[in-house]
């Protein structure tokens, strides 16, 4: 008799988008044709740069010659695409071999599908609050999950805890949904402290292209010793509008090893047994990305995006609301004012200020207290938005 | 300390298309500037059709505009897809729910991502020969594989037997690497076995659009019982050319259900969970295949790929030598002549014919005695390449 993953049953059903969607409707159901400031989503709304959707159409181009036809693809990624990952790497000091980058779908689907290197003995630490997917994957393969707390005290940037070791160690910086990001002391904090219980850190640096403070680390790989204790996972999803077009790439150093498996040999092995590769044409549309010009214009949207973020946090600035994020991050974690729980704020927006965000508890019990306003909406809607919130709680 | 999943140490390595790639590169070096006439290759070598260009033209310049910009997609596939895959059923006599469908990368993605469905300690039958990632897979997950041997005397299409029962029961009908098709009573036989085991088949039906004979199933969903015991994992990649592009789809019955659990409610669990859905531009190419234009354009190119096949079935009906395939599939599985072990044959057609083709014992140990030929290549090769196999053995 064929048992299914019994894992399945436990996991926990996530309501927090449904019943954000079942209090916009029956609000819009009692206020019909009122316009909402929807700055609660974590999904793009700035179409793909021109190099991209010149790139896309000249590979869909030659998907349609006898000369030019690409059939399989390599299923660790295409060569012209890895050597320009590694280049780019390169142009910021970190030194890869273009065999340790790896393309994939998206850092979603990467997040999934990674764990198949582990045991399913090994245990899971997430720093809460966090994106759901984390735990899920590891309730899935029956994995313990160790939680680790973070708060405003340590600024949602927790240092590793001997009292909360874990054989899998997920790091989100800049983090969704916080928006704060580990600087490089604290990062080494991490990566020492992975070294020291042979932990490996998944590193998801999904928006690392959000960061401008130059001295903050863009990847885990700018710190000593990483090599040896991570693997970052990274997406164009939110670097260059890729949510709906779907690419992403991994980075798994030659030095991580473990009871002598090489993760990087493991990682080939996996690929060419479970994928074909990913798109022809869309590994072309990314390879643009990367470009000199595809990297001006990806950074013109990105501008635009921290331009929201920056509308948000000057008016919690003049409102004196603490905040973490904004600057260096898409996210704009905010303390709820006048001690709201987040659920409440949630309502006093959407009724009072027709603003929507999301409330921190669905991130986690330690989220309860916080708000997250994205910075991914129009212009036009953020201004707008910051304007209802300054009135709010002016 | 990480434990690695030490069952990937357990995994044999694939040894034959590496070996292949050798014995070419040296003849090649001995006989400089030699055409080969490529009978080996699984992948397609026509461009994708008209209508799917235009349709991934179009979804690109989507993906242009603010206005037409298409972010993340529903992790279970576009409706648009779902809808028209589940209509395309309905016109062959099968009928789904749209949610029954699921849009994924490709069979290929698919069949290493379902396991994740099914608990490590079930058992998993593979009918050799066989796609070798079906047993590496379940390698990786520590599950123990029940081996059935196929052969001349059951024409490649055993029927299930009490001495090898297990959990999950791998079958792909048009077959790779035989071409031998199950018919509609040899496929009840089955679902009848699996239904009375609790097992749950994973029909492989990549090959399904290479059968003409109106009376083989072209989905186990035409069989009675099958809702109940199984998945079906399908591709474009050779009815539409989209190896290097990738699409597939899966059909998981909302009745295939075990210890209470609903295969359909965990998939759409395990894909919000690991994946953020398939490219939109993609998906819209995808659909283009199953309009009445793109149908008619693809089964151009299949005809050609199945004319190549009739000209390698004719020169071994001349030659008088045993062989399944060719007429549903894209392969064609021939017993090797003269008592010729497959590698021995492979070195004669190699040095004899230029011709390369893939030796069966590549395929496993009841592959020994047999060669697998594939349709994939240019007319020109293939007609040349007949003539000189009639040559060598005539």
């Amino acid at each position: 008799m064929n048992k299914p993953n019994m894992h399945y049953a436990e996991l926990k059903d996530s309501y927090l988008f449904y019943n954000i969607s079942q209090k916009i409707k029956a609000y819009l159901e009692q206020n019909p044709g009122t316009h909402l400031y929807r700055m609660g989503i974590g999904d793009v709304s700035r179409p793909l740069c021109e190099e991209v959707i010149k790139a896309l159409h000249g590979a869909v181009d030659d998907q349609a010659g006898a000369e030019t036809f690409h059939g399989y693809m390599p299923e660790q990624g295409a060569p012209f695409l890895r050597e320009t990952i590694a280049k780019h790497y390169a142009s910021r000091g970190v030194k890869l071999e273009s065999d340790e980058v790896f393309v994939s779908s998206g850092a979603s689907d990467e997040l999934g599908d990674i764990l198949d290197l582990f045991d399913r003995e090994n245990s899971a630490l997430v720093i809460e609050p966090a994106y759901p997917a984390y735990v899920d994957a590891n309730v899935i393969a029956g994995r313990k999950i160790v939680h680790l707390p973070a708060g405003r005290k340590n600024g949602f940037l927790p240092s590793p805890s001997e009292d909360a070791v874990a054989d899998i160690i997920y790091i989100c910086s800049p983090n969704n949904p916080t928006g704060a990001v580990f600087n490089k002391v604290q990062l080494k904090e991490w990566v020492d402290f992975a070294n020291k219980n042979g932990s490996v850190i998944l590193f998801d640096a999904a928006y690392e292209a959000f960061i401008e403070d130059d001295t903050l680390p863009r990847s885990i790989f700018e710190i000593e010793g990483a090599r040896t204790c991570a693997i970052e996972i990274c997406s164009l999803s939110k670097t260059a509008g890729f949510t709906g077009t779907r690419l992403g790439y991994t980075v798994i150093p030659k030095d991580l090893v473990r009871e002598g498996l090489r993760f990087n040999d493991m990682w080939v092995r996996n690929r060419t047994t479970k994928t074909n590769g990913v798109s022809y044409i869309i590994q072309r549309g990314g390879a643009a990305v990367f470009t000199d010009e595809g990297r001006r214009q990806i950074m013109e949207n990105i501008r635009y995006y921290k331009n929201n973020a920056k509308i948000l946090t000057d008016a919690l600035d003049e409102l004196g609301i603490w905040y973490t994020g904004g600057k260096n991050a898409p996210y704009v974690w905010m303390e709820c004012p006048k001690g709201l729980k987040s659920w409440e704020l949630f309502d006093i927006l959407l009724t009072k200020a027709q603003v929507v965000g999301t409330p921190g508890e669905g991130f986690g019990a330690c989220g309860e207290g916080y708000f997250r306003f994205s910075s991914f909406g129009s212009r036009e809607d953020t201004v707008e938005a910051a304007e209802r919130i300054k009135k709010l709680f002016g």
